[in-house]
């Protein structure tokens, strides 16, 4: 053997990364080619941070305070997360309640931690790209839990019910729901929690659209006594931040201890400058996310409206966040397809359907964050585009 | 089963984190109560990092570029990174060859990528502990090589010979060393390279202290045609930052896309803002590390010249990097009982032996980066514990 024969490891052949990062690289070519791109593939945000955020880390960084910090985050930053939760939610969240992480990162490293490959984990779908991505890595076997979409995607107790009849290991759950924009309601998501604490399930809620729900009241699955329970979070949507890298978990305080080792072990700690910037935006947070709530609200559901007009193209009406996922219910074409065909011939980037599972491959995503004209006018192309492919069919 | 049986998996439990980050939170923990201590456990330089640094991180952040970026790293880093290779070493590097992440995290996904549970590697010992950690996490068997400490912890080819007839699947070196100071040859690693190249193993070379080897030419490993050579290096001591947590890889560029899809998937990406940093502090690299090197060699050799005056404590005079390793010579005591007297009666903070292998158990690791009148202090202080301890031993 030669060092050209080296072999990766089962869980390095396992690694197959994002198809949303794939299609972010290929617009990008285009723009370096001189091409402009309409950007409504990732929920990248384009919005001016709270005030005090970036100023807030800019001061940090004036002082040089660049050295290691805690490998769980810094206390004032954990302190004011656990406040937050106490405040808002009624509910019983200290500092050892929480650890401070990439959110990406945590989604990883809590089924890496909790569960062995093997073993199964259920999603209920469509579901966010990242966790089909670290499944697949780790070698945990998925099984899906297809959420109706007659209902706009709502997760029901029959669902549950079908979710632990399957036996998993964890089962993941993301209200607000990416791409869906569903919230579901805190009767399922209590009944969903106490279901697997019987049964001993591992539960992942994702919570990271929580803050910019609209449309329906959003409940946190945040419960530090309900050990089987582990809610996570990032700041990068809620305070328009996505390049600080940086969420958080709440949970029981030996499965806080666990992630603050895989942080320590992995990354050593996080920059005292980002999470300094975030103590600030905590501290306006209310203010901030009401604006971005009524803001994605309006430009949401004016989307889903242009969009179901069309009688081509067909979304539920989003509750929460800043995308639709829409079904190209009209169309003869794979997600693939026509997410190539609108980024070469109409210059909108969007997300396939399929990197929220195998069963999406009639669908795509749009991110309706950005810059409002923007996005208006890549949906505007979307449509066109789907006009003209429905004329195509038709004749 | 409740889910307070609930279990972590067998990664989960091997999860043992660092040892000196232990003694990190145990310190500030005393800190807090309100006592001083003098931080010689970490190597968290406190310079100022190089003029325009910090400054650009802070531009870039007025202008809110805070959204999300390449999952590699910054095609400008990647290429200045490349550059440097090219101009510095001689060394045929394109921005294909590199990848931007933050250090610990590569030597974690090196091994994990790389390695399957159960395989074997070897280590050179005394080893940096997140080698141990990320080998216990994933579950791999660690062989030791341990080297000579009369030859100053220097690598030999019989060392190599040693290492490549355990067969392992990967050999992970680190020149110049931390924690011996020990600087490797040309010779030695090219013949390394060589064997492992043949018998196919992988190598992971973790050239973090290299730009700041004073007492012996540094020589890199990278070599992008050498697709079992994977180098990799961290910004952090090299440009005094390490909050920002940045880091890279240099290897073939299938290594590198398989690498950089690890980014991707657990990190999303990195920060721009820190990523822009680095750009600018790679232009005054050789001036800044000049600084450094003419440092540390003059406090380096001043503490290894007291510390061996001692006739009990004993360390090689360090050819590089910012740690002296004291072996405890002439005390009848274990590291970690000692380290726990240091910080108790002398507020000193060390690391104990170790963390960089059981067979160091008599042996603890001063970083002498700090403000040199207190690094100066607590080695004194760690000397007079140690007479101390002797005295009592005698009498």
């Amino acid at each position: 053997m030669d060092q050209h024969q080296l072999k990766f490891s089962a869980r390095g052949d396992a690694l197959i990364g994002q198809e949303m990062f794939k299609v972010l690289e290929r617009a990008r070519k285009i723009e370096e080619a001189g091409g402009t791109v309409i950007h409504l593939e990732l929920g990248n945000p384009r919005l001016p941070p709270p005030p005090g955020l970036v100023e807030a880390t800019i001061e940090t960084l004036k002082r040089y305070d660049v050295g290691y910090t805690y490998s769980g985050g810094l206390p004032v930053l954990r302190q004011t997360i656990a406040k937050r939760y106490r405040d808002a939610h009624h509910c019983a969240v200290t500092e050892a309640n929480v650890v401070v992480s990439p959110a990406n990162f945590l989604i990883n490293q809590f089924l890496d931690l909790c569960c062995d490959r093997g073993d199964s984990v259920v999603f209920f779908t469509p579901a966010f790209p990242t966790y089909w991505a670290a499944a697949a890595h780790i070698g945990l076997r998925v099984e899906e839990v297809a959420l109706g979409a007659e209902r706009g995607y709502d997760l029901t107790r029959a669902d549950v019910d079908a979710a632990v009849a399957k036996r998993p290991r964890a089962i993941l759950v993301n209200s607000a729901n990416n791409p869906t924009g569903a919230v579901y309601s805190r009767e399922v998501l209590e009944y969903l929690s106490d279901r697997c604490g019987e049964a001993g399930i591992w539960i992942l809620s994702d919570e990271t659209y929580g803050d910019i729900a609209y449309g329906r009241p959003f409940y946190t699955m945040a419960e530090p006594s309900a050990r089987h329970v582990v809610v996570m979070c990032s700041f990068s949507k809620i305070f328009s931040v996505p390049g600080y890298r940086l969420g958080f978990a709440v949970a029981a305080p030996d499965v806080i201890a666990k992630l603050s080792l895989s942080v320590s072990t992995q990354l050593s700690c996080l920059p005292i400058f980002t999470q300094l910037g975030c103590v600030e935006g905590l501290k306006v947070i209310d203010e901030y996310t009401g604006a971005l709530r009524e803001r994605f609200a309006r430009t949401n559901s004016e989307c889903a409206e242009i969009i179901n007009e069309t009688n081509i193209l067909r979304c539920a009406a989003p509750a929460a966040g800043f995308y639709v996922f829409v079904d190209l219910a009209g169309l003869d074409i794979d997600d693939m397809t026509f997410c190539q065909r609108l980024l070469d011939e109409c210059s909108v980037a969007v997300t396939p359907g399929r990197s929220f599972g195998p069963a999406y491959k009639h669908h795509i995503r749009i991110a309706t964050c950005g810059e409002w004209p923007s996005v208006r006018e890549g949906v505007v192309r979307t449509i066109a585009l789907s006009r003209r492919l429905a004329g195509a069919t038709a004749a």
